[in-house]
């Protein structure tokens, strides 16, 4: 059998896809908390290779592919850097390999993401399009001709570190004022935290909106026009047929969405006389990552 | 013969090259100027035409190119949307052609500049990379797998209204706080304005610059600081080998280049695990335009 793992900021997520095109789907999934970026690399690499033994459940692993949230080099043998992860130019592949015993495929949480939604979501048959994932930071992946576009050194997508404001807020990443400070699970948190308590993380932020807690929308509608200024800048310098959003975050729906198509008009040039690219959620949300990673190692396997 | 023209803010120049590879050169120019974003179109035209007809000078035009500050159609036939020109959705190659009485091929500036730097410039060779135009405005184009980028609609590469600034300057599109109004021609004028007077133009702050004039001088490393604050954005983005620079304000060189270099590595995330591309000149400079739109005319007739 064949798994995909996602590693975000705060947890690790396996799971085994069956069925393909419209009837993929998710048969089983498995989740443990992520050891945090401070914890030895060794930590993190264990609790990947228990999330994917978890929904193994027994089973011989074929080949596991894993979604990183983070620079992955272009050979996608090493994990460069991450804002959110331990890893410094490690050699991840390799090494969960070794743990695993089996094929490991690596590469980039969003270029993972994409790849699932190009071949059976939300991507299906567009050529020029964006991902933008929503979760502890932001993730981004460019398609270009109908395929994930890795760029030079295989760092494309890095949207979540585009400067949005001069001097702005401190980024775990070292800079300031990087775009995913003013829109991710992070930027909800510290948005609620006065009113409603610094015990909430993004989730339990997503669940008060969803039951029309005022303090909860505002919050999620702040980090939705930030998002949508975000995507009139990539737009601007893209031009896609389509904008898709996934990431965890973004399970909350419109009450993200609607705020982002609405500063997306508001900050995008000539609106006028040109298209403005529909922005919409991904088919397979939070579980895209791992998803399209589990796909990458049954194409690994072929 | 084939002309290409391009069509600035401020100036129509229009050359006819020669050779090719190494020895592509402009062999004869003219330059007119703007008659300005508020005149009628038909006054433009003219003056598009003039300048073609005085690089001519009395040569049959076999086929003029003609390269626009503007948001471009797909088509290449219309000129949808410029800051700086009067045009709004205007079918410009068909007047042109009917003026003219021959072939025109149109294209935005940038997809013109970096065609040129393509086929024998600053980018023969490469497969990922982005051209940034600094004129009155900032113009850009995307090279994927060699190629410019047209995105969707054609209108990839309009990194100049990226937002850089929450609610900052005005800017002649519309919006506010545009990547252009911090880095380009006019941006020069407005950082000396007060020190220097009001009649200096890009060009005479720069020839100042490089007589050793400080507020000259501090006003290109502001500009410069900028222009490497946006490509930073740019190269998180997309992981481009190489960014080049050109338009009429990159003829300064290094005053320009080098504190954009030194705010790129400063603005970009990760710089320790990562490859920071070069940041170089066109080959063509404030030509780049003119010799793309030429070359595309040459093509065109092929």
């Amino acid at each position: 059998m064949h798994v995909g793992v996602d590693i975000g900021g705060t947890k690790v997520l396996a799971v085994e896809v069956t069925g393909s095109g419209d009837d993929l789907a998710v048969a089983a999934s498995a989740q443990v908390p992520m050891p945090g970026r401070d914890a030895p690399d060794a930590e993190v690499e264990e609790a990947v290779a228990r999330a994917a033994l978890d929904v193994a459940a027994g089973r011989p692993l074929a080949a596991v592919g894993v979604s990183a949230a983070g620079l992955v080099d272009r050979e996608r043998e090493r994990v460069r850097f991450a804002a959110h992860l331990p890893w410094r130019d490690a050699p991840v592949r390799a090494r969960l390999a070794a743990l695993l015993g089996t094929t490991v495929v690596l590469d980039n949480d969003a270029n993972c993401a994409a790849h699932a939604e190009l071949v059976a979501g939300a991507l299906r048959g567009t050529s020029a399009a964006l991902l933008v994932t929503v979760g502890t930071g932001i993730g981004g992946a460019v398609v270009v001709d109908g395929r994930v576009h890795r760029g030079a050194n295989g760092l494309a997508g890095e949207f979540g570190h585009v400067q949005v404001v001069p001097d702005g807020l401190q980024c775990e990443c070292g800079l300031k004022g990087c775009w995913e400070q003013y829109c991710s699970g992070r930027a909800l948190e510290r948005l609620t935290r006065v009113t409603l308590g610094s015990h909430l993380d993004g989730r339990e932020v997503a669940t008060l909106a969803r039951e029309g807690d005022r303090t909860a929308r505002e919050a999620f509608a702040t980090i939705g026009t930030w998002l949508g200024v975000g995507i009139a800048g990539l737009v601007s310098a893209y031009d896609p047929e389509v904008v898709v959003v996934g990431g965890g975050v973004s399970a909350v729906g419109d009450l993200l969405l609607e705020p982002a198509r609405s500063a997306l008009v508001g900050a995008l040039q000539g609106t006028a006389y040109r298209e403005v690219p529909a922005v919409v959620p991904t088919r397979f949300g939070p579980e895209a990552g791992a998803v399209g990673a589990a796909l990458m190692a049954a194409e690994a396997r072929r």
